[in-house]
């Protein structure tokens, strides 16, 4: 193929648009996270010609026939990430290569077309340039934007087929923070986040399947039952696989638990990365792992209980015995947009069981950890500055 | 809820239009499926009011922002339809309430706005009655339309959540015929549809999941699959699911082996519709296996060999063992866009397997009766007449 490459460089920015007025955190809109900044990056594909030059231009409507692949078969794809306004002032992405890497993957599974991820790493810095001065000036410290590539293919042709024409939008979104997405029930502090386990006829993804990409079909088709659990009064499913009920994500994050092993250890485990494509290979999932092996697994270091860090298939059985044991510490969610957010409550077959929070500090010492690197309190290679 | 539920008697058909020429058969927009006619169904709802009025209105592109939840979370679903212009000079649908209790369930299983099918039928037939003349003049007997309503979600809130805004859209367009859709490969008749298996690491439905449904999610994970397939020069992949590579279905199609079993009666067999959910419920294949009960079931009715029509999970191992036995008759897809279609090749871990075509002649048999059927030539209560 010599069609045109994704190209960062060719952006053109000069589209005519009308400043909007940066909504109040109290906004209706905004808790119903449809806020989007002034301007997106949008890129026109096709096949013939490649990537056509990026354009900044306003945030607005798409006209999509009712033909477009993306409508009809699901050919779309997505990233979520944050920019955050530090402490120093300065603007900052968390580790953006992993996204634009994965976005690259899951662009392939479903045959939409492909890119240098650098050139993608570039546009979105571009954005967040542009757009995020207003909506993050350097007086509000501590806040952050949630960004959001989408590729979608525009192909109007209705024939089962790789699609011919697609495009590429790059859009800034606000969202609220953690606490205000988790509101307390019946009037209550909230004590951490409540899940439901999945039922054994609701798969959220399989072996061979697309578990492990982020694609607009993953996430429909567990509507359904995040539903069910909303209906009764949760936050989030626990997502479950196979006979012996293994455990793989809480909603659409990762999840990890925090027991005594049999022997007396604390462990921080969490589900693999295998050949069956059934977690999502999330960026929080895998900085926290590797934050918590620095911090923890020797002992005793900065005061915390010694910990190892694991990661392995478990199952539901034997989060129910560590739990009649009297192991279990504790159980975390984590994701670009929830943040790392403790469990407090889990009903699997309904029977519940009481998750502590707040019994070791290694959860919460991992959420400052996180927090001073996007929010530029301390220096790390993972903080990804943006020139404004 | 009290919201407005679907109403086809309030369709409004008012709207003004330009009308476009009728495209040539041979134009290439036609050949891309991408030729839609004049007008279109659009039915807009919302939690809060239901289903607005149903309006007839230019065929033509959706205003989408680019957080629509369709667009994101792919809560989509779709149907496959045709209205056939007749011997008799009528127009007909063929058991088209299947079809839109079908779509009734696909609805429910990515948590779209339901419907009364009855009120969805209706307006099938009205958009027909409207567009297919056209189309479709008495003078073209045997010629037919393809019928793609479309339920997608319009929310823009960005969260993971069940749909609040969504839009149903029913439009018309050509297809072209099975003998186009299959060229024949270096020059060479067509001999039935090629297919390759699909590789164990490639799962198009699972237990649990949404096999049974038609949404989009199920179209976007295969196309990887389907362009290996088209690469390597053959026009499906056969769909196998699990260590014994069971048959499921051939593209997006269901698929029918013949054989002699091993006590020498001929057989037609296909895939089960269980709880597993592998299977979409295809209503060409309810047809198929209906009328060749009636038709083949008891001894030499008509000159055809008797033959049993058996629904159950059969494998690539039993389909290898009658080829090497010589037990293999033949093998057929069969689809509403695809009709019925013999299959003549089938690639299995790099082992080809030549089917026989034409061998017996029950397949252009039930191949003839649908025809029959649908462009009145008998009689038929699967014949649905729309009245122009």
């Amino acid at each position: 193929m010599c069609s045109a490459p994704l190209d960062a460089s060719r952006l053109r920015t000069d589209a005519p648009y009308t400043p909007k007025p940066v909504p109040d955190i109290a906004s209706a809109d905004l808790a119903a996270l449809k806020s989007a900044t002034d301007r997106m990056i949008q890129v026109n594909w096709t096949a013939a010609q490649g990537w056509a030059d990026p354009e900044v231009v306003p945030y607005g409507p798409l006209a999509l026939l009712p033909t477009a692949s993306a409508l009809q078969y699901a050919t779309e794809c997505f990233e979520g990430m944050k920019v955050y306004r530090g402490h120093d002032g300065r603007l900052r992405l968390f580790r953006p290569m992993y996204n634009c890497e994965r976005m690259y993957n899951s662009a392939k599974r479903v045959t939409l077309p492909t890119f240098e991820p650098e050139q993608l790493l570039q546009l979105i810095r571009k954005i967040c340039a542009l757009e995020a001065p207003k909506w993050l000036p350097p007086s509000q410290a501590g806040s952050a934007l949630y960004i959001r590539p989408t590729l979608i293919a525009t192909d109007s042709s209705l024939g089962f087929k790789v699609p011919d024409e697609a495009c590429l939008c790059i859009f800034l979104i606000y969202w609220p923070t953690p606490q205000q997405a988790t509101p307390a029930l019946n009037g209550a502090e909230p004590k951490g986040m409540r899940l439901i386990t999945s039922s054994e006829d609701a798969v959220r993804a399989w072996p061979g399947g697309t578990g492990a990409a982020k694609i607009g079909g993953n996430y429909g088709l567990a509507l359904q039952e995040h539903a069910r659990a909303k209906e009764g009064g949760y936050d989030q499913v626990l997502w479950l696989y196979g006979p012996d009920r293994q455990i793989t994500e809480a909603g659409s994050t990762n999840v990890f638990i925090m027991w005594k092993t049999q022997s007396g250890r604390l462990e921080i485990l969490t589900s693999p990365l295998d050949e069956r494509s059934l977690i999502l290979a999330g960026n929080t999932r895998r900085s926290v792992i590797e934050l918590a092996r620095d911090m923890f697994v020797e002992k005793n270091i900065g005061g915390f209980e010694a910990c190892d860090v694991v990661e392995r298939v478990f199952t539901m059985a034997e989060i129910e015995k560590a739990n009649l044991d009297g192991r279990l510490v504790g159980m975390f969610a984590v994701g670009t947009a929830f943040w790392i957010q403790e469990v407090g409550k889990i009903t699997h077959e309904e029977r519940d069981i009481h998750v502590p929070t707040n019994r070791v500090p290694h959860v919460g010492a991992l959420r400052q950890k996180v927090s001073d690197i996007v929010y530029g309190v301390c220096q790390s290679e993972w903080a990804d500055l943006i020139t404004e």
